[in-house]
């Protein structure tokens, strides 16, 4: 006998947990849609070479890759934006630039799976390609700050920075260190945050700094101020566009994918929560992989499975997200009919309902099954009720029911 | 330089055909939903002893298969069925059966590409596990009529058989052949609706029959009339459930898949549509293969690109699907924030709009775009518009324009 079971890092949703799922997606895609953003999907495989290399050695190591039943070489899409870069390519005729695309699909990654870390998980991004203009950073922002507001959250705090203000070459030479020490800067950097300023320096000495190189570093970053690019132009434009002051702030200690973004970066904090949950910016080098010219893109991306947590955490969801509102049991075979008659007319009336579908089974196991599922409200048609063209609403949360006449259905329902 | 390429079979979804898709969808879903069923997704990878061998020599050629980076044998989804089966089992403490689900996942197979036909294709089913009610039966059809009916579809007819009228015993003692022919038969009466009587009986005593016994075949075919079993059940609760005697009808050459279904099986036909776009049936000896016992299941499902293909064809689609209504374009750096303005405004009365992003762009390009992209209207506000506080809404389609107050945007572009 084959034992039924999912492999390690996969996930199996059942429709409780798909429900909130549900939920969450259909906010994000009405707010993408309201900032004009638009639907794309790309297929599951694509052939190795479009997807090996663009996300360093790392990234080749945990692609899951095959030879196909032709000899092909492909693998598994391993994050959106490559293929977003192909499409951009691809279809140049089609495609009126800037471009603005939402993508949420499932990507792959060989990871060992661990709190919060799976194997097959969903991304769901924003991106806009084609253009400078800082009204694009501003944009991708201020759409992302309306989907946080639109799924309830309250606090939280938009943390921007411009990689352009500590750049490679500003750290070296600033600095006199070599080259390669540089992205430890830049780690160590971002880790002020949340070791705190006199681990970090424990960290540069360690590392061969001097005291006073580790000091001065230090000191550099408390002394940030926003580039102009992002006071004058991407500030200014997310007042603009409705981004209200208090949402967000700079952070020089932001740093983020090292290879990967050119300028504006952000990411989301939330109070109480550990976890970032959305975050993105400004990547000029990647979406002109495979057009042979610079194409720059600003993008947004959602930790989806993060996001749900935190809502969790938090109680964001709404108590009930059952789409059924009432199960219409069947009381006997001979009135099986009053119960199909009640159905057809709540479904007309747009209420989502579910019809017991076997006459057999006692009035006792119906209730229990609505319980098990969730439905609030069960709905009971015997020969009483029957003979007075009524109904007995069972509300199952309070236990409380009532006989009524079956026009009112849909007022106690609600 | 890397050629920008899917793989043969597998397809980008740019927004236009993603609109498409999404519309169909959000239909499926929301009927599913007020039916009472509950969204499942499963993993796109499983163990391959989990897939494997449930779908006959020609599937477990078909899949695609391969060792993971832990040596795991894997394979990607094939189907919707065994991962329900194996859901069935796996999670029997959690799921109270009689359980109703909607699954829309893609599935993958190697298959030669050809019309309609990809390697990577959307799967959209619905199932009721654990009944052997005839209102599972009748549940499951009704479903699907309500969604032909959503969708549009005016013309079509569901053609419902039941399988246990000819079945492996009846044909085998009735004509005295040997079982291994038995699949024939039901191929060849599947056939007849398709390429004649005459044909078939020409196939008939071409595989050895004699003509009268392919005469007797055919007759019998002839003079099927339902069994009790859909009669008295299903036809009789399928009317209780609302479709109209007129969109079913009893169709005694309709075979499906072989060693699938068990007893009622169901295709719909659609007037001036070739291929079939939802079918399914009974199929009591799947579900149970993990749990080890018989567990009984009624399903549906829609060839979602075929579906597609059939609502292109038959205009069913609303002409205009772009969610953006209007492109608010910007007519310089001055007047940016006069559009921004305008962009809030509308979005927070729940109006999708896309607002030009970068004002160094002529207004003729930015026009150009929104015609490109298919957005209905644009909205231009130049120093005339912006003094008497009005804007300039232009039809794309009429190319119809006139200057109105900010207030009444929404009228006109409703």
């Amino acid at each position: 006998m084959i034992k039924p079971q999912t492999l390690k890092g996969f996930r199996d949703f059942l429709p409780g947990e798909m429900r909130k799922r549900q939920y969450v997606i259909d906010i994000l895609k009405s707010v993408f849609e309201s900032y004009g953003f638009e639907p794309l999907e790309t297929p599951a495989l694509e052939y190795e070479e479009i997807l090996l290399g663009k996300y360093g050695e790392e990234g080749d190591k945990l692609m899951y890759r095959f030879k196909d039943l032709g000899g092909r070489k492909v693998a598994l899409r391993y994050d959106q934006t490559v293929p977003l870069a192909r499409v951009i390519s691809q279809y140049q005729d089609k495609l009126p630039l800037p471009f603005k695309r939402y993508q949420i699909q499932p990507v792959w990654r060989a990871e060992n799976p661990q709190r919060g870390r799976f194997r097959e998980f969903l991304q769901c991004d924003i991106d806009i390609v084609g253009s400078n203009s800082p009204y694009v950073d501003a944009e991708i922002i201020a759409c992302i700050s309306k989907c946080l507001d639109q799924l309830g959250f309250k606090t939280y705090k938009i943390l921007i920075n411009d990689r352009a203000i500590f750049n490679e070459n500003y750290i070296k030479t600033s600095f006199d260190i070599p080259i390669n020490a540089v992205p430890l800067v830049f780690r160590a950097i971002d880790k002020i945050k949340k070791i705190g300023k006199d681990r970090v320096q424990e960290e540069f000495i360690k590392s061969g700094f001097t005291k006073e190189q580790a000091e001065e570093i230090l000191q550099k970053v408390d002394e940030a101020k926003p580039s102009p690019a992002l006071e004058e132009n991407i500030f200014t434009a997310l007042k603009d566009l409705g981004v209200s002051q208090d949402k967000f702030k700079f952070e020089p200690t932001l740093v983020r994918g090292l290879d990967y973004y050119t300028e504006m970066v952000f990411e989301v904090e939330v109070e109480g929560i550990d976890l970032s949950i959305v975050g993105g910016g400004r990547y000029d080098n990647l979406i002109g992989i495979f057009a042979g010219k610079a194409i720059p893109a600003v993008g947004g991306s959602f930790g989806f499975d993060r996001l749900i947590e935190a809502m969790d955490q938090l109680g964001l969801f709404p108590a009930d997200l059952s789409t059924t509102k009432a199960l219409i049991t069947i009381f006997s075979q001979e009135l099986a009919d009053k119960s199909t008659e009640i159905v057809k007319r709540l479904r007309e009336e747009n209420i989502n309902v579910e019809l017991w579908l076997d006459p057999q089974v006692k009035l006792e196991k119906q209730l229990k099954y609505a319980d098990q599922k969730g439905i609030p409200y069960v709905i009971i048609i015997g020969p009483d009720e029957a003979s007075k063209n009524e109904v007995t609403v069972k509300n199952l949360k309070t236990g409380e029911q009532k006989s009524i006449p079956v026009e009112k259905i849909k007022e106690v329902t609600k």
